[in-house]
């Protein structure tokens, strides 16, 4: 501190430290992965949410674990969907932890889901006692490349999207990629939308792994060993471009690719898009832009495109409106304190910003979607089409 | 990053800085304290909040201030007041800001106010877009010696004090004390709570100053020299405190004296005490436990008293339930992750931990201060009743 009669200066440091570790056999009592705590004092309590899908599969192994292991746990069950990650949610979990008191230190909440549940309950570790530890464990691929990895926590507030959150790192995060076999398809590719983000602006080598063995992988519920070459890339890719920025200090943030349009499209919920799904769309609108500017090269957007058709990415040009994508942008032009920073892909696994997108870039770059999309189909039927006679 | 095939570990440190300094005539626009930003690109929109009693008093010439500055300035208005700390307020504060879009990182958000006020609007600011810049602005003695000065942002939940919040710095905090000119005595004397316990903890010379000063300081409203003294030294000695230990990492704290029982207290609405008030009584009954196992002597135990006496601080044994303050201490382990760590005056301006506090020493010290306080009422009276007689 320093200190005149007149004024005090305060600066220190808060250290920042967790783990992400590659498990197997998370819930095997054997297993001591999910009662690890920072601190060693060791509490015998704890306090865990869990994705009510995953608690239909995984509810007596869930009890049984902390059982085995003399833990006396809570098991609060979560409805998880974007529409539960709002405000009552968080207030529901916060009143059924009022009711099991916890240490603040060494008897960590545990989340297990998809990224609503480790954002929302990460939003309530973080703001209970002004932060007690968390644990993620994703259960979804989703969860596990982007959402439960990094340290943003939050819920949605009105129809904004995660409006209210905090920086707040886990204490550990545990991935157990056996979770995937009980995901349904939708929720694979939903996961893969962000793996294609990183893939498109960040990393050649996985755009490549990608093109070769990604629809192998979603196939195969990402359980193979090419699969797992695929998630490391993307979790190494991940981290490597938060930690440096890891409270956002920089607003110039390649991550952000695919997520400019995207908030508006999620939270309109009669799209009923899931979020790696409006992702997707993001990310090929913002390419067509990067192309239309000059940046992107046509050979390389045609590079992309041809990936999310192969990939079987859901894709619906459905509530493109260009005044909402405006609006959208407009709202993250606040959240990057006034400017765009809008991130476009200059090749494939290559990024930078723009700052002057106009209403008419957003206008032209439907369009262009719209019409690929009519042509991409058209030629998909026509080709299924064909297939279907040479079988007659 | 360090990183190996099944594992990475993320590790930084997140710089934390904010400046606390001495202003006169804030609400001057030529003072252009109040519209300084950490961030230089200058955003012209703020989002102030007001307590009500402040708005009363000086709404003209705040809103008079921004407009004189070129600031688009939306004032909402706060009912302060320990009811007001809650759920419903933070969430009617979060809905104003909604409709009052600001950039998040140049337009900070300006609390002036009382500890409450501070201490919501810092949770808001806290949890927007998780984490928008906020500037501490203390009209109370409260504030400005304790709430305001410190990173602890929060808002109570149900009946539990604080159990919502978060360490984040204010930007700056600015002290003008004029504000206190228009305070009740009432809300001087619960400041004064806050200063005793610094000075009964760990600042033997502050102690000495409200012995020779305090009254006298109170009656003037902390505007002379001698005040600013003791509101420098009290300044420094909780930033002292603070700074090695900001985010608790140690949960032996000092500044915890005289916060053990009082949260319980102050939550019983039928007692109607304010935060200095409950902190005043915790710091006698403390004083009476470390005098009782024979850690603080008898001289330096009747030295509290009489300056508790002599300050005219409000005492009451009203609620004084053992049971309800062991309760309190109870939970008070469990944000002491389950130890009791409890400090205690071991001489005038020194302080130590006891872990062994029982049902039975809460009993006995209620009724020690039950007894002295009814002997010095009596004495009191008695007093006055003689200088009533000898003046006839």
């Amino acid at each position: 501190m320093t200190h005149t009669r007149q004024s005090w200066k305060i600066s220190t440091e808060r250290p920042v430290s967790y783990d992400i570790s590659c498990c197997h056999d998370l819930l095997n009592p054997e297993n001591k992965a999910l009662l690890a705590s920072n601190d060693k004092t060791g509490g015998k309590r704890r306090f865990v949410v869990v994705d009510t899908n995953v608690l239909n599969i995984y509810g007596d192994t869930i009890a049984n674990y902390f059982k085995k292991n003399g833990i006396t746990a809570y098991i609060h069950p979560f409805e998880a969907g974007e529409d539960n990650k709002s405000m009552p949610q968080y207030l529901d979990v916060l009143s059924a932890l009022e009711n099991f008191p916890i240490n603040r230190r060494n008897e960590p909440i545990i989340a297990i889901g998809g990224g609503v549940t480790t954002d929302l309950v990460g939003f309530v570790a973080s703001t209970w006692r002004r932060g007690v530890p968390h644990i993620n464990v994703p259960t979804t691929l989703m969860g596990y490349v982007d959402a439960a990895i990094g340290i943003k926590t939050g819920i949605n507030f009105n129809s904004n999207k995660n409006r209210l959150g905090c920086f707040s790192p886990p204490e550990q995060v545990l991935l157990d990629r056996s979770f995937f076999t009980s995901l349904p398809r939708r929720d694979i590719l939903n996961g893969v939308g962000e793996i294609l983000k990183l893939a498109v602006v960040k990393e050649p080598e996985l755009f490549f792994m990608l093109e070769r063995h990604g629809s192998d992988s979603i196939n195969n519920q990402f359980q193979n060993s090419h699969c797992e070459d695929i998630l490391n890339m993307s979790v190494t890719s991940m981290l490597a471009e938060l930690e440096p920025n890891l409270f956002e200090t920089d607003l110039a943030r390649a991550v952000d690719f695919g997520h400019n349009f995207s908030p508006a499209l999620e939270m309109q919920t009669e799209l009923n898009l899931l979020h790696g799904e409006a992702v997707v769309i993001d990310i090929l609108l913002s390419s067509i832009i990067s192309f239309e500017k000059s940046i992107l090269s046509k050979t390389d957007l045609d590079r992309i495109f041809s990936l999310t058709l192969n990939l079987g990415l859901p894709l619906s040009s459905h509530g493109l409106e260009a005044d909402l994508l405006m609006q959208s942008l407009l709202e993250r032009q606040h959240h990057r304190n006034g400017v765009q920073c809008f991130p476009v892909p200059t090749s494939i696994g290559a990024c930078s910003f723009v700052e002057d997108i106009t209403i008419n870039d957003i206008t032209s770059a439907v369009t262009f979607f719209q019409k690929w999309l009519q042509e991409s189909t058209g030629l998909k039927e026509r080709k299924s089409h064909e297939q279907h006679s040479q079988c007659r």
